[in-house]
């Protein structure tokens, strides 16, 4: 499921026997939040899909979770997530340029990012698993020079449509991140960061739980579980985005983003 | 200018006349994004303030601004401010409960707040200051032993409805931070700190220009600008929030922000 374009608007979409069919919500978070139906409708054979939530409420975000990525960022296993936050407008959508500044150092970041599905608040484990409505492919850039000028990674993580988000959901019956899905960044074809979700420290459920501790997560949030191993931080020497670069984030079983660099 | 509860319902309202008069929006949030119009309307002689604005797209927080509160906490002068985010969730309005977490270490941090008037982006820093609208007082309230379980200080400071935020907007006429506001939290009649935003590193304008770099700031969005000297972390030994205590936070000539605590 995703928020496609058509020749008459954007509306939310599932794929069905072979094509997209509408379902009724200008896009997909709006049909979350009202809770479905999710029947599919009429057929889009126009459609094309787009960023699948333009607004999220909250998109939380968890660093340090793969432990190969936690190794070459010089850092130990954490005890708790390593959570922070950015706003829906950093979001960009499968396709779209992907417009960074020019004279810093952009690098990537390829994540599985959770869809929440029903509210959550104090959580347990088994709870937070059930309110999973699905997940998408995220790639976290990162304007390390930013990120890395003060304590908090904030500023080099919240640069408008710099995070390419999409371009579908898939639902909990159809990946199952506990058991593995891989997780894959590519630049100019290279491959530069392969890592499989079974390794993750806090699992999409127990990153869910852990949130709703201390805040709400309602329909429609995105929660990113973090990056592996392979980021141009952590190559020597390190290696950054160029213009013109094809930045492609894959996570079989999703799909694939495919973005090109343009620095400005 | 600021929300007020009425029998009838929420509405945005200016005080005029020695009362609140409605203003043409269901909040003030509503009525920043339309631009105005700003003229008092009919008087409402049963108005209550409420939280200013409802639910700010963006509110961005910057850390370590006083030199005091820098010192206090071990760290040196920034050359840039260091920034995190919150979510409107975590707003508080005068007067309700400040609802923590019993048997963590929850301190206060009073702050000038500002709120943006027009859309900013790749602004300098004249443009930035002709943008704000107001402000207004803030208690990013942060439970500490979260905020440092990690490197993010995030799950320490995003607890839903634990940053009292109000009880009004002032414009920039009434007072003037750069050339000097008090900045005062007082817990149970004591006062805890006192601040001066002349010594802010960063100005409200400075700190709109440099996060225009990177998102845009839209009317209605907020960033809160650091506390002063004397958060409850720094005392010797530390001093945290108990339950039943009751916290001020005050700007002469803006007003004061009443909560007490409960913890839960």
């Amino acid at each position: 499921m995703t928020t496609v374009v058509t020749p008459r608007g954007t509306t939310a979409a599932a794929w069905h026997s072979g094509g997209w069919h509408a379902l009724p919500a200008p896009d997909l978070s709006a049909l979350l939040a009202a809770g479905g139906p999710w029947e599919p409708g009429e057929p889009l054979p126009d459609a094309t899909p787009t960023l699948p939530l333009p607004r999220p409420g909250k998109v939380i975000c968890c660093g340090l979770n793969y432990g190969d990525h936690i190794a070459e960022m010089g850092r130990t296993a954490p005890t708790h997530p390593t959570l922070f936050a950015k706003f829906a407008d950093t979001l960009l959508a499968d396709g779209a340029d992907l417009r960074l500044p020019a004279g810093h150092d952009a690098d990537w970041e390829a994540e599985l990012a959770v869809v929440v599905g029903h509210e959550l608040r104090h959580a347990d484990e088994a709870t937070a698993r059930t309110a999973i409505a699905g997940y998408t492919v995220a790639n976290d850039v990162s304007v390390r020079d930013w990120q890395n000028r003060t304590p908090q990674w904030f500023q080099g993580k919240a640069w408008d449509a710099t995070t390419p988000f999409g371009p579908v959901v898939v639902t909990t019956d159809e990946i199952d991140p506990e058991a593995g899905v891989e997780v894959i960044c590519r630049v100019n074809g290279n491959e530069r960061q392969r890592g499989n979700t079974r390794t993750l420290v806090f699992s999409p459920a127990a990153l869910l739980a852990y949130v709703s501790t201390f805040t709400v997560l309602r329909p429609g949030d995105v929660v990113l579980t973090g990056t592996p191993g392979g980021v141009g931080m952590g190559m020597t020497p390190p290696q950054y985005l160029a213009d013109g670069d094809v930045v492609e984030t894959h996570i079989p079983g999703i799909g694939t983003l495919t973005n090109t660099v343009r620095l400005i």
